[in-house]
């Protein structure tokens, strides 16, 4: 019987293994994220979350509601699930292909520095204008496309 | 040539692999339950589902509208998603990166339990307060950031 | 040590590879099929989004607005995350879990052809009535299912 923990001495499983869960786990963050957004900005979803804020049931309905900052945590998160979920699925099959070590690595890093690049840039971290958010969120689709593409025309059984 | 079905022998992988389809069996449940709750609010999203509701155009309409326990399950749908995917990923690596079983079923466990509570809670299925959902939410995801962790301690490769 | 592209000799396991692979590259170009729409429908979400089409500020805040045909392709979008996610998470224990290849190869068929004639009638690209978009969603789902349970039926550790 071959060891299971055995797999993970192959040095792209490695590399994938720990860019996959650092990009998952920045992707994690934005949920307290939001969490912290809809406690400042007194923008809530359920009437329950809005006791420590209101008294009375009129008081608290008022909480009720959409909040510009709110929406636009909540569409980032959005956008990682969109991207990070194909790139994870991708990469971890890929990585599994046998490629070349340093052009996984390119992958690897290009993708989790694009979408690093882009959450700076909805968040209003880095003072840059709009192509920059646009252009981190093609760049990372586009690794995964390589990736796929790759993937798919050295083994493909239909 | 290995075998793949081999690498099921191992017991963390046999344990993730039984807790992750389990989890993820009761996140795809709630598509469904979404579409009863819009059948017996009727509230639609897409014009053409209102069909069986109204005859006529302008009825059809009135039912192209949100209603809040529609939303109350959506939302819990997107959170599912939103921590059920770190998890599956981050709990993937590291059953592959070789814990101690008794340390890996903790983990699972008190996931899977976690999600279970939430989804309850916003069911409105148990009578527990709100600190119970915010407390199952955060419960599950310091237990994948626990694994994320041990995963980066013990194997990185950037 | 066992090399880990020895791993992908698997004929079940390359099926999957080439499957999941296609179906999620699918849904991620909703991604860009959403970017187009909002660009033709002038619809966008965040205000740095609307500098090509207005001049002044009050110009561009009448781009912030929701569209019909953009919140259909984004809850198709949705729908795929609700639901590509459980098949490529279940499929991939599926695959490992050693189940014979025709059994395999035609729950990663049916599921794959769902999703791209779930896709299209949601685009209306093949002018099917309602029923078949709700089939669809049905019959990838109950896919998912069967390899869940085949899944837990083999091999269940608690």
């Amino acid at each position: 019987m071959v060891e299971v923990s055995q797999m993970i001495d192959s040095d792209v499983f490695l590399a994938f293994s720990t860019y996959a869960t650092i990009v998952v786990l920045k992707m994690l963050l934005l949920g307290p994220m939001t969490g912290y957004y809809r406690m400042t900005r007194k923008a809530f979803s359920n009437l329950e979350d809005t006791t420590i804020h209101g008294r009375n049931e009129e008081d608290k309905k008022k909480f009720l509601r959409t909040d510009p900052d709110v929406e636009r945590v909540r569409r980032c998160h959005q956008n990682d699930l969109e991207n990070i979920v194909p790139f994870v699925v991708i990469g971890l099959l890929y990585a599994l292909s046998g490629p070349a070590l340093s052009t996984a690595l390119l992958h690897f890093r290009v993708f989790v520095g694009s979408r690093f690049l882009h959450t700076h840039t909805v968040a209003y971290l880095l003072p840059l204008p709009q192509p920059c958010r646009g252009a981190s969120w093609i760049v990372g689709m586009l690794t995964t496309f390589s990736m796929g593409y790759q993937l798919l025309s050295t083994s493909l059984v239909l």
